[in-house]
């Protein structure tokens, strides 16, 4: 169980993070900057639908970077700058979630003002992350048709703090056995109309859907008042 | 980042999980209860395999139960209860992992030492469940053919710390274009010599392996020194 001074020093570590964080979303949002954080279990194809949206939205000239989270490993980060995007990794080495100063601390050196978009690749974990705030305006939750249509009942936390699910690999859908119409059920039963793409990198379905969310977002951010 | 105050209080609490979980391990052992702790990621398939494994021991007359952790809703444990094997459900309400203090309490009332299997079924989660010791004489990381093959690279103190690996939905790894000698490589770059078991529920491929491998435990569990 959780100890009442665990939740007390918690509690005060979550504060400090939420405020750093809000400075960042004011700082990014200022210099037109729509930061992105995507979230999913392991396996859910976050870096596959990241490569492609950053080649993509590179392709045609948009300004983009991204920052990408992991227990160990470069991997991702490596998958990622095959895209020609600037990509960091930010090795947690044992820790559950990114929290606001990693990200912070890995932008040091880069020109983020003249960005479009920085997108945040979190640790493949769906409870953890849910709590941390980086700084971003857009936070996407990722749910591929290989995991089961419950998740968002079982992981409401992170469906109740997301601005768009994203259903990734959509082109298994069959094999999978997926029913489309309980997972939708179930996503708005947990925030009721929230926005819905269905994706798939390999079949290259629904890509451009969330290429289209992503700059329609970027749009309202930077549209005067 | 991780604060000194809230290392040194976590600390503490690992360490009374520790004594505890080492207590229950020492009591099932010696009643010759083999209790099996699953950990996955979200939607990997635990809940089907552990039913298909409840359903196949209790046709042969073994005693058998399981507790299963979720954030939030009983699903699993409704599914699990399919088998005809007591189950019941941990809700650990935004809690990514299962502790040992909440396996012993959901156990009260049964007739734990009649049984010849306890199955837990940790909350979906590649990273948290690994530093909570619930008492278990077997960790199994599972992972499915979903998922992609780096995953032990990625999460390397789950597969540090378990057993045996179960690659799961192997019917689906024409489809995934899952990369076996890959997935074999990279568990046992992070654990030379651990057992690897290959299973679908679907197809029913390797679930008797998976059961043999579960009897062959229990009966180094209760061989006479």
């Amino acid at each position: 169980m959780i100890e009442p001074r665990i939740l007390e020093v918690r509690t005060r570590i979550l504060k400090k993070n939420d405020e750093l964080a809000r400075a960042m979303r004011d700082r990014f949002a200022a210099a037109g900057v729509l930061v992105v954080n995507m979230v999913s279990s392991p396996g859910t194809g976050k870096t596959a639908l990241l490569r492609e949206t950053l080649a993509r939205l590179k392709a045609r000239g948009v300004p983009v970077a991204a920052v990408v989270g992991d227990l160990e490993t470069d991997n991702d980060a490596r998958r990622l700058a095959e895209s020609g995007a600037p990509v960091r990794q930010i090795m947690t080495h044992g820790l559950c979630h990114l929290e606001a100063d990693m990200v912070e601390r890995h932008l040091e050196g880069w020109d983020v003002d003249a960005l479009h978009f920085l997108f945040i690749e979190n640790v493949g974990n769906l409870v953890c992350p849910t709590s941390w705030d980086l700084g971003e305006s857009v936070r996407a939750a990722l749910l591929s048709v290989t995991e089961g249509e419950d998740k968002p009942l079982k992981y409401p936390g992170l469906f109740n703090t997301s601005d768009v699910a994203v259903i990734t690999k959509v082109d298994l859908a069959g094999p999978c056995d997926f029913d489309r119409a309980a997972a939708h059920a179930n996503i708005l039963a947990v925030r009721p109309g929230m926005r819905i793409i269905e994706a798939s990198v390999r079949s290259g379905a629904g890509v451009e859907d969330w290429i289209d969310y992503l700059l329609d977002r970027r749009r309202a951010l930077t549209a005067p008042a």
